[in-house]
């Protein structure tokens, strides 16, 4: 079963991205603070939406995403930040029933794309997307610039 | 100067955009219709921010962002779609100038992020984002679905 997530699943959210985190070897990165999720994910200016996947009761997956744009397509699309169920969970069709459900919404708002980003040795999850039809675009490589970086070129006098 | 863009600028951000697909070699993927851009960017959901190069009172240049969001951060970021500055006016600072508009943007909205993907190729590019301190996230590889999968995908039964 598939459904939004609301304020009161906030806490458990935030359980299921360190849950992530842990199983991408990127827990070093997570400094996340409940109360201000809740702000960003349910506050008058939302910045993501959650889907929570429930067997028996119980959570056991998430899909958190929002919309980008394609100025080629001239249409918004679905990024897909975080994708996630619980290992002992795994096997069942959560993750499918999590992607069926946004591929859904894509369809219904009239998004051209649904994108992510996974980590290469992450083979599983790899073949998973190869087998729903998603491309990797191989071609193309992300660049961040993360606090330290923004803050010196703000800072330039021009 | 760089300004935000205004409604009746969507022409001239059209015109950005199929110069820009010309630059990257795909031009094939453009399918932009301009009375959809104009309503998705100046209508009353808006996907994306436009911010305007001006040399001499002629537009050389746009950048197109939207956010997006870090659940590691637990706050906002920026997704550059496009940056392009017109081949005639290079090399005089425009896109410095719109990436540090973006990047004060950035600080004062809290955004943890300021992230955009590049072609492999595109070799001036990638050394001009270096020099800026941003860092390639070569661990990673974006995934993409479009309407034929999202299509299969969501008519599945489950």
């Amino acid at each position: 079963m598939i459904r939004p997530a609301t304020r009161d699943d906030t806490h458990t959210i935030c359980e299921l991205i360190r849950a992530l985190a842990e199983y991408e070897r990127l827990s070093d990165q997570v400094v996340l603070d409940e109360a201000r999720l809740r702000e960003h994910l349910f506050g008058p200016r939302s910045f993501a939406e959650v889907l929570l996947a429930v067997e028996a009761g119980h959570i056991v997956g998430f899909a958190l995403f929002f919309h980008n744009y394609s100025t080629f397509l001239g249409r918004p699309g679905i990024y897909l930040e975080d994708l996630f169920v619980r290992p002992e969970h795994r096997g069942k069709g959560h993750g499918k029933a999590l992607l069926q459900a946004i591929a859904r919404l894509a369809i219904e708002r009239g998004c051209g794309r649904l994108e992510w980003a996974v980590l290469d040795w992450n083979e599983p999850s790899i073949a998973f997307y190869r087998s729903l039809g998603a491309q990797p675009m191989d071609e193309w490589t992300t660049f961040r610039m993360t606090d330290d970086a923004i803050e010196r070129l703000a800072g330039e006098t021009t």
